[in-house]
């Protein structure tokens, strides 16, 4: 039996690997929304999703799909927000919901809120879930399973719009935080960002090296190196975006690490057997951290 | 049927992860040695070797250790190995062949090639297995399986030794392949030893942290930064070792890896949104090479 929906008609400005993921659990659960409507802006995503049933309908014209929704979620690359939604704010219901899932929370209020008409309401929200694939097809309906959404509430807004949100991250199968827009950037900055631009950076490292040694790092790769590559073959547009849009926080924890890794790399060059056994045994403390919390 | 031994008797000079791997092969096969000789210098993990019955002589005195052994092999932290050679160089039987599993090369032929007794052989190899985990109950006979070893032969050594050496891990379940040691160290620099002297700094990085963002570090670490803790949690005194003895080619890769970090932070301040994506392709390319190699 399939308790009430959440919402009448939930539109997905956005189909891809999260995008997508919501469909499949809507679709699946029954109890999050009536109608599903997604739409992208490329016919062939479009077909695809049409393709794979996930969507009850699949709408290329962006206005027209929020069209009478009660809850309007942007699953695109957080640097498309605002030209987006200059499109989509005139067309939006009365009592509309604005979510989205984006992975910078300051840039999202920062870009939509200016342009909320009056009597809607706006609930910033990241699933921290994914993987290193995009698309469609990269989606599945367990990807929020026990995995944290945080939500960063607009000062003032709506509560009642809130706990719509985080009952719907939860119908997901996510555990909802909520915090605000600084903290979250600042916290997403070490535990995601920094990690997924050091891959990047180690990645392009390797491939500038002389030609016989990039064979020889490809052939030879399962140290630490490959999972660095599994964390850098996540989509490329959606992370040069989320840098852009994290770009204080991001910089700041950037110059904490270049810092540290200059002071090991002195410590090597001088031979400092304790400082280097010191600042390893510090990683060995976040790690023990983590498997204390059930996080490892 | 179990086919003739490689060697009469085999002595592991430390039994932490990697030499209790190789116990646990010779045990488990019977083809690599009649008898397993174990050092180590403390007690407790001679207690927990001979626990665990994976050697046939447990020997807390390494000059008896070695004596009468046609194989040694270091598996000691690559520091430990001059002044392990020191007690062990008189005691090494007429023909023995001296071999090592440590991370770095050049290091080794430093430090055990001008005390190497008349009449026996070097044979430094490195065996690229490994996990997060050390100590004897960590090893597995199935580590090196289907993985790399580098073999760097000492110019003008005797082919038979490194053929037996070669055969001992292809037994082993590795595919061998041969280099110097210089190539090997530039190599493993970049796949292995910076990739780990990144995973230590960024989580003691964020051990730094001021304790409230800390707190939501370890709560929220799902992102790419729990996979570098994983890479963190590894043997400090070994990797300290590596770090010291890798030092040219490690400080070269730290610099250049360094450089590409900066000019990627400068990008994101400035917006420069192409030269971002640019980077970020790069990484995937190195990817699909992995991938395209079954190294993925």
């Amino acid at each position: 039996m399939v308790g009430e929906p959440l919402f009448d008609r939930l539109c997905l400005l956005g189909i891809g690997l999260i995008g997508s993921s919501i469909a499949r659990v809507a679709k699946q659960r029954g109890d999050l929304a009536r109608t599903i409507v997604a739409h992208a802006r490329s016919a062939a995503t479009l077909d695809r999703v049409r393709e794979l049933g996930i969507a009850d309908v699949v709408e290329p014209d962006a206005a027209k799909a929020v069209e009478g929704a009660d809850c309007v979620i942007f699953c695109v690359p957080v640097g498309a927000y605002a030209g987006l939604m200059k499109v989509v704010a005139p067309h939006l219901a009365p009592g509309c919901i604005v979510s989205d899932v984006g992975s910078t929370k300051g840039s999202v209020v920062r870009d939509l809120l200016p342009l909320m008409p009056p009597g809607t309401h706006l609930v910033p929200a990241h699933p921290m879930a994914g993987t290193e694939h995009s698309g469609p097809d990269a989606g599945f309906a367990e990807l929020f399973d026990g995995r944290y959404t945080m939500i960063t509430p607009i000062p003032g807004g709506d509560p009642a719009a809130v706990e719509k949100i985080a009952e719907f991250w939860r119908r997901c199968g996510s555990m909802v935080e909520t915090m605000d827009p600084v903290t979250h950037d600042k916290v997403v900055a070490i535990v995601s960002h920094l990690p997924h631009l050091i891959a990047f950076t180690i990645c392009s490292t390797a491939d500038d090296l002389a030609e016989e040694t990039k064979e020889a790092v490809l052939k030879f790769a399962a140290g630490g190196f490959r999972d660095f590559t599994r964390i850098a073959a996540s989509d490329p547009t959606m992370w040069r975006d989320v840098f852009l849009n994290n770009r204080e926080a991001l910089l700041e924890m950037l110059g904490r690490f270049v810092e540290d890794a200059h002071a090991l790399g002195r410590a090597v060059r001088w031979g400092q057997a304790e400082y280097i056994e010191d600042r390893i045994q510090r990683g060995r403390k976040i790690r023990r951290g983590l498997i204390e919390r059930h996080q490892a």
